[in-house]
């Protein structure tokens, strides 16, 4: 029984009660001055500071101690799933972010449009960082590309980026990049690593041939090269694991598209956390778990903009009132990481988390920050352990052996 | 992915960072009255306290909780290797503590002196714990025997201890030990228990035919037993795992051994700490990562001397301030388990520690101590994932997953 959901399937039970698991992306952060506050502590937050008085606290680590979380590790751990069993490829990533809906027998593929000189090398990997407005053209012409027995999906992302969706039967997803990481040099050729994924190479190959002719009086962008091919990872739905109904609501396709690898329905969520706690209200008889994802955390983070961080953090706590409002049996607030405005990026630093629920021990603390969780009832748990904390206040999970 | 260096190979980066490991070897106590204070809390420390200020605090698990590690599992888990996974055997333990470079075709094996009667049952299984005096010229006849195919070295180490190594190509280290555990009855044969290490048994056989004739009349050091036949483990190296280079400074042999298992350089570490800091200081500018080791603190547990251990620990304090001043990225200030002096013995007890970082999460404690490190934001963490948070505070890990 060394597998959470081996577990979660025996003991699950339903019993009408709600959870609502409210992820502020890069919660966690760091004081500017060695030893000062956090973003979360500098904050003013009172509804997040009453809810903390009656929860159980705690930090939680990602991954493991040290280690940096991206998006996708960091949610499918807060989802249960253990982020160094299940990984996502890059490709995969990509095609969630632009809300793309993987199917088992999608092949996901990262491309970069590029520059080829006369002889075929490679002269620039980002084809000049061209932008949106001439990539996206591009990327319908290739979208018109026909490869017998493979059904092929183009889709622009951003400036020099695309995504490439193969889907067919059998095809795998162990296919090296092309990109050879430096100028100077012709693309690879894809090289599928089995049987299966020596189709997806074939397929590739066809689609690389014809894009070659479709682009080449396209310079800078005249060719593109393909990195992070993978198919999804074979994940059991959330449904199934723990026998609730989930609902995300998330405003950016890449936390639906995350949600939607554990087969969370995907709710209509708008714009706004007004939009969102909208939707939550008009969803909440028909689920029995809610996702709701905020974004700006981390953007401010990412931007290193701590005052902007502490001010999302704010309107964050300004709709608390309206969640709290639905009477949810259990209401976690959490984060998938930190994201401390002082490193302007994802860190490894454990989240700060609370958990209300009638049946949590409270903590009584004053303030939700770092340092009212570093003594929380909680303590340091892996992310991984929260979904089992969650379902246990709400009473849906029997009692493990006799 | 579920090996930690499976992650540090991939998420390893270089940036010039310095990272300083000290272990007070059995820093951990315990108060000599139910609710007291420990050594570590009774010693006068304002160094590592005003260092505690601005650290992340936490408590060490050697192993896991409950376990008494011995120094190999220690030191194991503090370079970031299973202790669980990697094993020391005890001649191999015995051979690193008298500063044996041991290679890949060493067999290490304990030896005890015995003294066997006329029938050539064993009489005393410790030769009447003769002195050193004694047993070391009997180590250097014994290290004249031949056998062929296989080089033999014998070395004494203390009283009627002494390491065998029997070095050549394809010999096992799966040998059961020769001595019977009691007395009245023969030694035994050694046996392989494949088909390496019955070639293993069949040099061993030899050795111990010629030893019987050159012991003959050496009485009551008359024979020898053999024990904990084993190989050195095959550990990765610290640099691979890490990408650091990594320089040990340790008084005694068995940790400069240690840290020779995972392929760390051995620098000249003289008689004191302060002859530690001065190497230090000069090899700063060679090293990524130093291991700095301080042994009395254990020795005084051992002892049972409450005062000298806590007087030891001021010692160390002392020599902060030449650590500090060498501004390294990262400090921790660790032990490799619990030597409580009331307990005369290593112990499970977890193990006070602090790392000092411009990135850590300063817990603000006013006295480095076992207390203080309960409530610390580092938690209860396995001492295996002390190696990922010096890493990512020194900025030497990239992000997991995308």
């Amino acid at each position: 029984m060394s597998d959470i959901h081996e577990l979660t399937r025996q003991l699950q039970k339903s019993n009408g009660s709600k959870i609502v698991m409210l992820v502020a992306d890069g919660l966690g952060g760091l004081p500017l001055e060695p030893g000062g506050k956090t973003e979360l502590e500098t904050a003013k937050t009172p509804n997040l500071d009453k809810l903390a008085a009656r929860s159980s606290l705690g930090l939680s680590t990602p991954v493991l101690p040290g280690i940096t979380p991206g998006s996708g590790p960091g949610h499918l751990g807060l989802f249960g799933y253990d982020p160094l069993k299940y990984q996502i490829g890059r490709g995969v990533l990509e095609a969630l972010g632009i809300d793309f809906d993987l199917g088992p027998n999608d092949v996901a593929i990262r491309g970069n449009f590029c520059t080829l000189d006369a002889a075929g090398n490679i002269t620039d990997r980002r084809a000049g960082r061209i932008d949106s407005d001439r990539a996206a053209p591009l990327c319908e012409k290739l979208n018109k590309i026909k490869v017998p027995g493979v059904e092929v999906f183009v889709r622009h992302v951003k400036e020099y980026r695309l995504v490439i969706v193969l889907r067919g039967e059998g095809l795998g997803g162990n296919v090296d990049d092309t990109d050879p990481q430096k100028t100077g040099v012709a693309p690879l050729d894809p090289v599928g690593k089995d049987a299966a994924s020596k189709k997806t190479a074939e397929a590739a190959s066809s689609f690389l041939k014809q894009a070659r002719e479709i682009l080449k009086n396209d310079a800078p962008a005249n060719f593109l090269t393909l990195r992070g091919i993978d198919k999804k990872p074979t994940i059991p739905t959330f449904q199934e694991v723990y026998g609730t109904k989930a609902g995300a609501i998330a405003v950016y396709p890449m936390y639906r598209g995350l949600a939607r690898l554990v087969a969370m329905d995907i709710l209509d969520a708008g714009q706004t956390l007004a939009d969102q706690c909208t939707r939550l209200e008009a969803a909440w008889n028909d689920y029995d778990f809610f996702f709701m994802h905020f974004k700006y955390t981390d953007k401010c983070g990412e931007d290193g903009d701590f005052n902007k961080k502490a001010k999302m953090i704010e309107d964050l706590d300004a709709v608390i009132p309206r969640i709290t409002a639905l009477k949810p049996d259990v209401l976690i607030v959490t984060g998938d990481h930190s994201t401390p405005a002082k490193m302007q990026a994802h860190s490894w630093h454990p989240v700060p988390t609370l958990l209300a629920s009638d049946l949590a021990r409270f903590d009584k603390a004053d303030k939700f920050g770092e340092a009212a969780c570093r003594t929380g009832s909680l303590g340091n748990f892996e992310a991984k352990h929260l979904m089992l904390l969650a379902l246990a206040h709400a009473g849906r999970l029997e009692k493990y052996g006799a």
